[in-house]
């Protein structure tokens, strides 16, 4: 899970339609076996069920409705509470919105991953993917003027990058994490970004969900022993 | 665009809506100039301008709102048209459609590229590609039932592969289309898909949009000289 932010994304939209849920961590590494023929026969997460008796988590009744899939959750969650607004009513916001959050996993996240995680990237690469994204925010608000999913689906794997950059954790070479973090927050060529990141992460949905500690911990696991590249 | 049956799903959900439209093709091979620029910076296609003047749909206006991404460009007709129901109203069913037509990128999409387009597969995998799908039908009807957008997803792309299969195009084996083609259509293991394939392929929203002889000309043409496995 530690990679995985799209648990995250749901948590947000949730927080913010004040939903109130029983919140279940599978470790995927170390998963209970009664997760994939229960829940997700994919053992994927995150996944939502939906309905049926009331019961423990760990014991998911075959009378709810089990959904997964990040994206499709954040739009069942936008949908679930039309009253919250997670998603605007206009089309052409709504097909903005949804654009946006398809950019996440299209620009964004590969820049991301080949930077921080898998290290066959660069720091140019990853200012790139983030001035994509940047170039598709309207002149100041959200992603689409008030908040939504598509902020829901960006806001964790911006945190999750910040938080690598600090503690200089990642594939990158050792040093770097800090100094493209200044950049990242400092430079002018990402004023846009650095708004809209004070915007997100100034919110009770993300403040709520966001576990700086244990990041740091899963993160400095992980790379701990990683291959670093030279200086 | 031959392999592009992205812009086959969203004329699919126009024709349900009922949509009054110019239709304007671009070749992706030799695309006009305009097209990037004031159309898709991406210069991918499908691409829907909306509203603004009405004018000839290769001059698009600069007032018009342009939009891309076909799951995001069907979401969009759903939304444009809600009385045509392209997408249920009940929350579980939407997240349902939406599971579907994820489904068919992420599982039958890189079984049937890989087969029919790229040559690494085997037709085993895609019979087992077709299965997920097939599993994720209810008992009768469409994707939820009442036919939706997640239909509008697989549909061109079930078009494609038969007709690939029945002129025995593609990167598999010389003679293994009609075999493969037999089986899909009339082997007890795939009675769902079989009568899937009848409901969906029969509405006139498929009918309208589906120029069999446009693909197999452009199979025919594209695979003239492909590399093909020997038997």
């Amino acid at each position: 899970m530690l990679t995985d932010c799209s648990h995250v994304q749901v948590e947000i939209a949730l927080a913010e339609a004040k939903a109130e849920f029983k919140r279940f961590e599978i470790d995927l590494k170390n998963k209970p076996e009664w997760y994939a023929p229960k829940v997700n026969p994919a053992s994927k997460v995150p996944a939502i069920a939906y309905g049926g008796p009331d019961v423990p988590p760990d014991q998911p009744s075959p009378e709810s409705i089990k959904i997964a899939e990040s994206l499709v959750l954040i739009e069942f969650v936008a949908d679930l509470f039309p009253s919250a607004s997670l998603l605007p009513s206009d089309p052409v916001l709504r097909a903005k919105a949804r654009f946006f959050y398809d950019a996440v996993g299209t620009k964004y996240n590969p820049a991301y991953f080949s930077y921080v995680i898998r290290g066959d990237g660069s720091q140019e690469g990853l200012f790139k993917g983030i001035e994509e994204l940047q170039a598709l925010l309207p002149e100041k608000g959200y992603a689409v003027g008030d908040w939504s999913i598509a902020d829901a689906a960006w806001t964790p794997f911006i945190a999750r990058l910040l938080a690598a950059l600090e503690l200089d954790v990642g594939a990158y070479a050792v040093g770097e994490g800090p100094e493209t973090l200044k950049t990242l927050l400092s430079d002018a060529r990402f004023a846009r970004f650095q708004q809209y990141w004070k915007d997100v992460s100034s919110r009770p949905s993300f403040t709520s969900t966001f576990d700086k500690e244990y990041i740091k911990s899963a993160f400095t696991k992980r790379f701990a022993d990683i291959k670093r590249a030279q200086k």
